[in-house]
């Protein structure tokens, strides 16, 4: 129970430091007959690219599928993903070898485990997060399927060009929008569809906070204001007697989408918050493995702001918990 | 999975409809020899109870202690524990069996599995949070020998008296604070501290965000204002060069006491959102079972504000989390 | 995770000491809209009563539905259900507090978690296992309308009045055999369907092994006898090439119906070993908790052969793992 | 939930096709500072190749480990292991591709998941068992520093020589006894640790049946017969007061160490039953694809008995189990 797995069905574990040998994933509980190539993944792994402006590492990932596929469709065995570590310059680390980074895990490590692969943040690295992404496209080909979309966008409120100046970092807020999704996904009441994807999202590292819908606004709201009313339908329209749950169109979104912790069918709507990036090329105050307290400057080369490269991985762990949550929606009935 | 259970050790299974025979939970995984009496659940689920000026139903619950505890102290076997429903008016709902209440989970229940109890919200109401309290309850104690602190309280921004006469209902704000928190605690990369505390936070109905630390004012500030930096200790406080790992003190606490997903020794802070109960007076607009638009008045006793109520269920979940998490950390070195 | 749960999707965890205020169960995960009513549970509690002959208490055991139960149908909500404990006599108990009796599992308790409750077993008795009968009583309820049956029946190879009358016990075998099984139920490779059965027959107290199809006589087989080969049908029967999966007949069924952890649609079979009750009313020695070493004699109310009583046991795990198969096989393919 | 991970804190998810690109384990939840070499478990892995007496492939794995140890030392995140797949011949595949071979899993396969990577056997091939022997590797490494030492041994009734020559197989029995344990292992009810070592073997492809102690035996045994009786020691060493849990020495061990699903500190003991490999080169009748049944011959490299080279599975399986259970101890008390 390291916490390196997440999902009940559709259930992915992740490895790998960031200075290791290589990252990877294990996908188990996929279900068999899901077409999927080598450039599916690929092309979830380039948007998680840095771009030439954040000024950082040149990461070209190359993933390899050494298991669970078969002539391109998944066998319902277990899908191994694995990208080799090939750019990593581990000199610039060994100075900050025996020093706490502020904003950074380096401390906790320490604290929880006695000693830790201080290259690049080891594990704790934002490098982490390519096994997410190469997980979450297998996941988002299974919600392709069953028509269901997932876009999330980048919200970055300041003028960046100033603060990579400055030798400084930018954070912003992550808007995610599901469409596509079916009434009934989530299950109460610890596992609930918002529940589960707060985990999902918090566990990012960096991400700050998360809301639903009208989120921490609606604490603000009146009941009359905040709950979401029937649009009026058209008599045509009227006639959902026959099926099994009716459909419903609400006039405002403040909930986000999800009822009690389960989906309604509406757009699924959240907004999540990330810190700005904890190393910066300013000199800091920061405490040594002794307890001292030393001046630093972070070298390496680093993002000024991740949110942009943090987009595609919101949407993979959106889509790992909505895969999962597919799944396990084909128990709810006899 | 039909996810009434929370934790990886200490692990909690609730159960019980609102207007069922009985709620409880049963908590598999607590450690043997902790001290607890039914007076250490009673007080926790007494704070729980309404308040006069809230208005709502009166529920005097008396808890049950089925198993796992002999002698005033923990077997190490289950512990069950069971509140009967007693005060319960089921005729309040037989008008809007049909009608799916605005802001509730009356469709998504429905759409999920095809029927529900509609009988005060079945097991989504509320009253299933009582459950959590109980369970919390044991938490705590087992905190307390750690000594660990949970406090929470409630922040309600409007006019309560207004509101409650214009019919309509008010949300707020809960704060908590955990202090005594051990470095060291939080599974990476899934099982995060905060990731955790978020699943756990937004698994009560009616959670619509939750914030660590800075949290969504982090995605406004740079990087040096957001790193939290070491406070200068006196020459004499220097000495931590044979602890095994060293105690740390910052000027300011954006991080909310987690880095990496693992607590920092310092005060552990969030702050979670929520919304106004949907149950209102005033008339609305609802769909009812075949898919009509329909107006709708509320009736049956109900809380225009829960948040007061709200603040022992965040501080049960919070200790649940902890109290795991504690445990699983004793797994964390050879 | 005590250990007190069983199973994936269709999950079931217990409670309850012996001599304690009530045993219980909570089913979580359950389909909604199955049928259920007290007398589908009452009737396998029955089933597991002493007989007359058996010399055993009188344990006549009335279970109460708390929750996830609405007007007969299951609620896709936690099924609690309890049995109170009434009828023990816990002084029987007081003189061997502090002994260690012999085939009991009182040392390896207090070895575990420092202390025990003594008062007939604890956690530790047979009467563990009615909330196993209970919670299959349901699991039962699904298979039937899935066409599966479950019958075991005991073997009993000694003269049972002479062990009887000259204070001893005896032991003996139950044979389970399942039909109406679909090829397709297990998960590789850690969750084979045999190896699930194995763990949740072996669960129950007393068992000593356990084996499928030829079982330890198939490791003296050679290839060519164990392997179960086709019987030929007549041409009528041979145009099966529209349906998704073939249905297959065997001449014989060493392979107890499963073929790489997976029900092949054969009658599924296996055999369980359980040892002789530890309980006798001849002296025996035992050490005490200091290790010193006493006589004793074992005074109360105690089967001298639990074989016939464990039948139904082995027929509700038997159901609870193929319950969570059946689920869980809804999630193997796109 | 595919059912390819094992263990609850200590867990081990494998994956990987016999004629695929590579297999491999993740092991998840292993304490830090761990030393770990690739001679640990390339050592293990070697036990494992077939002799040249067995006339089976000739299988040289090499282990790689991407992540999880630094320095030689386990650091607490995941370690992932994997192996090439360099030697296979998958052309000798082709013409069973739409044959079911008896005594195989092609047909339950294919019955599952609607269709199978038929080459060598796939996910069901014994090549498998390398992930498990690679993980069961680290488990060994942890449980030496516990004093803890596991030892399986094959015993095979029948003239092996003359089975090959008739193109046959056979198979076997494999005992196991783990000494230095210590008293208060398992978890109690579910997961006793009996009930655990059962799920653990039966998973090894090929296990029929396992049985503890005096097993099957024990059905035919009086109670007095079956218990096991403390061994009177000489005064010396009746000073056990002091100490939390005394420690206990039976006459005979037919618990095989086991006592209420927790260890008692004894000597555990087990015996496990495989049967003769299914491939042979007999001609056998089978089915195929379309239900018609069919004559064939199997070709390819295989082990006419495979139980040899099952032992350190065997053992990997057992070490698994009981890192896991060393570790969920460490939670038992406050």
């Amino acid at each position: 129970m390291g916490g390196n797995t997440f999902g009940e069905i559709f259930r992915v574990t992740t490895f790998g430091e960031s200075h290791g040998i290589a990252m990877g994933c294990v996908i188990d509980g996929c279900p068999s007959g899901l077409e999927i190539t080598l450039n599916d993944i690929q092309k979830e792994l380039d948007r998680r690219k840095p771009g030439k402006e954040h000024g950082s590492r040149d990461e070209d990932d190359k993933p390899e599928i050494l298991s669970g596929v078969f002539e391109n469709k998944t066998l319902g065995t277990p899908i191994a993903i694995i990208v080799r570590n090939t750019n990593q310059n581990s000199r610039d680390y060994e100075e900050i070898k025996n020093i706490y980074r502020p904003g950074h895990a380096d401390f906790t490590w320490d604290a929880k485990y006695g000693f830790r692969d201080y290259r690049g943040g080891g594990r704790s690295s934002g490098r982490e997060t390519l096994c997410r992404v190469a997980a979450g496209a297998v996941a988002k080909k299974f919600l392709e399927l069953n028509n269901i979309k997932i876009e999330a966008k980048a919200i970055i409120n300041c003028d960046i060009e100033k603060i990579k100046k400055e030798g400084d970092s930018a954070g912003g807020i992550i808007e995610c929008r599901v469409t596509g999704i079916p009434a009934g996904l989530g299950e109460p009441v610890f596992d609930k569809l918002d529940a589960r994807l707060a985990s999902a999202v918090l566990s990012i590292g960096a991400c700050k906070g998360i809301e639903f819908g009208a989120g921490f606004s609606a604490a603000l709201l009146k009941g009359s204001e905040n709950n979401d009313y029937p649009v009026e339908s058209p008599p045509s329209c009227d006639s959902q007697t026959s099926s099994d749950s009716i459909s419903v169109k609400f006039a405002t979104n403040n909930s986000g989408g999800i009822l009690g912790g389960i989906s309604n069918g509406q757009e699924i709507f959240f907004k999540a918050a990330f810190k700005p990036t904890p190393s910066i090329s300013k000199p800091q105050k920061a405490y040594d493995k002794n307890g001292s307290i030393k001046e630093i400057e972070i070298k390496g080369r680093h993002d000024f702001c991740i949110v942009p490269r943090v987009v595609p991985v919101v949407e993979a762990m959106t889509a790992l918990v909505l895969a999962d949550f597919l799944l396990l929606n084909r128990c709810a009935r006899v």
